[in-house]
């Protein structure tokens, strides 16, 4: 049932669109290429809506946000509502600064998200700049747990149901979600959290998953975090040397990704449906 | 006969000015690095003309191209021209947008290019923006095969008349040429397409290799696309691992243009001259 | 003694900002996390005083430059001087255009400075700009020797007293000081100086050192730099397939610094005070 998500980014090789950070813009690129999609990296206002119009997905990315970037991703957003294509947002650091949060609030008046994803203190962030029935349940802690895990689902669903969008929140313990139904998945490794990028990773490969898979957002969004995070485990597993190092496990996870197929996805993934 | 390209790089080390995008600027840096060139990348208006100016050498990559890098590229590439130094153009993506069709006839017209490199369709594009004798013929088809090769030639023959630089299409067939003269190149290996930055280190390595050779432009850039096809292939054959992906390719790929000498290229080139 | 610098790094994981260029950004974010830091890089000045206001110290990095980052570099500069946190200035490249030169001046002016680390070249230049005492001695040449080593360490102690900061000469011969005391220390290897970043990554080690250990600036710098040395060596210790290049070198950098501890520094360490 899962196979066929990640055998469609490769049959159909998605192009993205990435308005994305300068930190991690090389893993996004790779990753996206590793998966078997083709990523398009461009930030200028002047071009937002010409790319954006030739990809089947955009990814906008917040981190070394400007205000150039911004108008950018609206041109861009808006240009991929148009045309009915998925449009993938990551409140990268959104609590970090005054700048960041107006962003986001300004991204989500005037951009339909198909899904947002980030950490559980992100989509925290975000669900309070929206503003309106969503809220942030008190429960809704900086980390998920088994115990707050109702807590924190009742509280994405909400606000998947105000924004429309399916939302991703990550951490060791992963929550997928629409209004009426969400994955709770655990793979993943804690090394993840040791590279820079494991989240701007994520948000490209569920931009592609998603694109090659329109008509089945929320499993296809699912699919994305699964692989992420199997081949995390499988990018720890291979790690031999006792001089391995957080580098390295960046190395083993993009090839991972390059070579994932379906049956590993199947055999691996450990989620339950809520 | 090759030898020598490689072996001047590595003793003069040129100082080579890249105005390029920030999804491959590392891998371009190191490649230069690892090639035994010596990278600057600076891309503010303020600064173009000075920084091209203490350069043997400017590389100017169309990526994440903004309205201010375009202004610095046609700043830089001037003062290079006033020097009499190589200027290296690669249109990456050129045919994505309209800014990016602008700012590429924007460039042709200000700057007098020593040197293009790019895909088929990025140099089609670029025939085509640039307008005048050079044209597109119809046979050069998308993808450059044994069967539409002396019509491409042609093409690139004509765009070199049209422009006086030496012109570089990138692929499976690789086609350096003037003119008068075309080097048909087929080494370098399909997962060179599956990262990120195999294009944009090509056209920094390039530079490198004509800023050192700048006595024989047409096959100092033959070299050099020869160097980065040959360590393709050698990063390939080093994957042993069967979970070895295109990450560890990468890395494998720039080890191996930190490696290689003359003796190699000499050894491992294919090419046939037209 | 030098146990502690790294051990606080682990155990209070200082949140370093850092204003950098992006040829290096993805490499200084991940030697932060590696050493057990948390990096944030944000350059836009809309944010660059909320930022460096929740973070512990600040790293300025002029590689890339552009009178946007500068004003950005102001502001957080000065934030974390109000805060009295640890601010560390990378002059990259300092000597290539006026246009480096004058911001370098001008942060000088407005930022004072916790730490400076360059090279040889950049600290003459950047003393230069300073103008004043500090001067630059006639015997500070453009590479340390043992022979030149008192002058330059009188002229780096003279360049302390002018800023008030720890001025950290990196190269095969690295000087740390202050006004009245010198680190001169021997780790390193000189396969460092062929990949892009060691420099960067060592100003970013530093500010998390320093911020960690506030207490002891003089210090902690000079621990940060025997960590990065260090983790040279043992990098370069562990290549052992000749086809080991530099991109191997650079993941096998990162991996060191993911994975030493006290000992190893303590036992490493090859210095002499002065």
């Amino acid at each position: 049932m899962l196979h066929k998500y990640i055998d469609n980014v490769r049959a159909v090789g998605p192009r993205i669109h990435c308005i994305t950070n300068y930190v991690t813009a090389n893993d996004v690129a790779n990753i996206l290429l590793a998966c078997g999609a083709s990523p398009i990296l461009a930030d200028a206002e002047e071009e937002a809506e010409d790319i954006a119009g030739i990809c089947s997905g955009v990814c906008l990315n917040m981190g070394t946000l400007n205000p150039g970037k911004l108008r950018a991703m609206i041109k861009a957003g808006k240009r991929a509502n148009e045309l009915g294509r998925p449009v993938i947002l990551d409140p990268v650091g959104v609590s970090s600064s005054a700048f960041r949060k107006n962003s986001a609030r300004t991204l989500l008046e005037e951009v339909r998200f198909t899904a947002v994803r980030g950490n559980i203190s992100e989509i925290k962030t975000l669900a309070l700049e929206s503003g309106g029935a969503a809220g942030v349940d008190a429960a809704a802690a900086d980390r998920v747990t088994e115990k707050n895990l109702p807590s924190v689902i009742a509280f994405a669903e909400r606000f998947s149901a105000h924004t429309g969008a399916v939302i991703i929140i990550s951490g060791e313990i992963d929550i997928v979600c629409t209004a009426e139904k969400a994955y709770v998945i655990k793979n993943g490794h804690l090394m993840m959290s040791r590279i820079t990028g494991s989240g701007c990773m994520l948000s490209a490969l569920t931009a592609a998953f998603i694109a090659a898979n329109p008509e089945n957002v929320l499993s296809a969004s699912a699919a994305a975090v699964m692989t992420m995070g199997i081949c995390g485990e499988a990018a720890y597993e291979r790690m031999a040397d006792t001089a391995d190092g957080t580098s390295t496990f960046r190395t083993y996870l993009i090839d991972a990704v390059s070579n994932i197929d379906g049956d590993n996805l199947e055999r691996r993934a450990k989620y339950e449906i809520c």
